[in-house]
């Protein structure tokens, strides 16, 4: 891939979020609808992401992830979604990726 | 800040990588010199991080964090750093950025 510019990058605002909620989508298998706190007081992102396969709804539940925060907005099967998480995938196997000790909600990543 | 298109975002390479050697920056006492394997077959790459004050090189031996592969090189006090790891950083404290479950070296971040 293109080599890119540190700038490049941090245009990206990238945050730990911490998951409020979680619900099924209503006309996807793969999609859940998730509630973010990005520590802004009370003021939650819903995003939607494709980690049912691989995650129960009792594991997501309280968990500090992380998130793009300043994605264009998207519709995902009739749902909007306002921002992303981030995950790593290798062949069938999805695996979220989180502050490996526990920091504030909000805290910027770079 | 100005949000950006998702082709923004996949412009980038994000992987999972294994550290295999720290060492001290010669010129910088925040600096650590990292060897990073992202699974290309004894190939490691060289980032120069500054988490020194937060981590203990026993600490980081073999951990899997992120890795932008795709920055261009910069030389950080006369070394060369070849990529840049994630990590949250909030007032005094930095937390790195990592799988939350065990996934394959060079697992591919999005």
């Amino acid at each position: 891939m293109e080599k890119l510019n540190i700038k490049e990058w941090e245009k990206l605002d990238l945050r730990v979020g911490k998951i409020t909620a979680i619900k099924d989508h209503p006309n996807a298998d793969k999609l859940y609808i998730l509630l973010v706190d990005l520590g802004e007081g009370g003021h939650d992102v819903q995003i939607v992401a494709g980690i049912k396969p691989w995650y129960k709804k009792e594991e997501l539940m309280g968990k500090k992830i992380c998130i793009i925060k300043n994605l264009e907005s998207v519709t995902l099967r009739g749902i909007e979604s306002n921002g992303m998480l981030l995950a790593a995938e290798f062949k069938d196997k999805v695996v979220l990726i989180s502050p490996e000790k526990d920091v504030e909600t909000g805290a910027r990543i770079h």
